[in-house]
């Protein structure tokens, strides 16, 4: 109890850097988190392409192992850097600080931070991001707001992920909305698939209102 | 350091069962902060006046002595509470769990918790709400975000007030939100005035959209 304070305190001072720098820079960062295989490494390559020449985004991918979200982040002409956290089940303040000398961002720019997939642990560190966004995907179980009630209050929206199967799965998309409202009432939330489109122009937008309200 | 997080593990535990009982009774709890003197009060009896026949609105006063307040808001037909914190500088979730048993919230009804006016400690003290409101005074400086980082974090909403006192004031509006975004570049802005009416329309519908979303 005592350890896991000082190792928050710390964190949190190196939040704090990261957050200056971001408002210095002018940069929304978004820290991005789920499940493993909610989506969220294809959501990004999506997002990416649909705002070119509108909205720059670098990333910063975390998993334990692997560099090949990275790859996949760059194959789309992102600048991108990959952290192996290793035994680590998440990102922490000091890790990100480092992944930013290797990025040049400039004013404008969106900042995604993709975080390890782990409902647990990423709820509890923040990285210095304007705010978490959760992704769920609807082939999980719509219950999980509720087993994981830290990180769904901690998250500023959720994007329900993968609408495209709804039609094949027993998924109830308005029990999912409404416990996640049960545990944070003020989150908003977007239905989205990457492979459809479904959603994009809504998440684009909230992007690009983040983007104008750091920005200035 | 140990004392300090011991309380607030506690208040934490108070604060999961208020936000449980929110949910269930289908009530969007607001929780409201500011410096002392910044308007707090008459913006609520207009915030009231103004709902009625639409939302019924209750209220958790809180100051370290007298039932003033309470009294003012009792004066518009809505249920008050009124609690003294003596020595505290803050509400806990535990002094509102027990404000709770003395109101009888419906579904649909909005629970304003007007906390005691220090822009320091209650940032730290979760009471359940599903959101912090800020309300800054245009009387006051506004370097007030960069002063109190922490609050102007955790609030969701910043509402800018007293707005008609603008032409007699060196205040800069578009400085106090740079400020406020370069804390929390995602919180929620509403200029108002409860003397002019002048932006009550945005605040009403935030609250209006709250409250739908937590009623269901």
């Amino acid at each position: 109890m005592k350890l896991e304070q000082d190792i928050l305190a710390k964190n949190n001072a190196y939040a704090a850097q990261n957050r200056e720098r971001f408002a210095a820079q002018g940069v929304l960062a978004l820290n991005l988190v789920s499940s493993p295989g909610s989506g969220k490494t294809t959501l990004l390559c999506k997002t990416i392409e649909a705002l070119k020449g509108k909205l720059d985004l670098a990333v910063v991918e975390g998993d334990q192992q692997t560099s090949h979200d990275a790859e996949r982040i760059r194959a789309t002409g992102a600048p991108a850097v990959q952290i192996n956290t290793g035994k680590g089940c998440h990102l922490d303040a000091h890790m990100v600080g480092h992944a930013l000398e290797k990025l040049s961002l400039n004013k404008g720019n969106v900042l995604m931070i993709e975080n390890v997939g782990n409902l647990v642990c990423p709820a509890a560190f923040d990285l210095g991001e304007a705010g978490k966004v959760v992704i769920l995907s609807v082939t999980e179980g719509e219950d999980k707001p509720l087993k994981y009630p830290d990180m769904f209050r901690a998250a500023r929206l959720m994007l329900v992920n993968k609408c495209d199967l709804l039609p094949y799965l027993q998924f109830d998309v308005e029990k999912a909305i409404a416990y996640a409202r049960r545990v944070n009432p003020l989150i908003e939330v977007i239905r989205v698939s990457a492979t459809t489109g479904e959603g994009m122009a809504d998440w684009l937008a909230w992007i690009e209102k983040g983007a104008a309200a750091v920005r200035g």
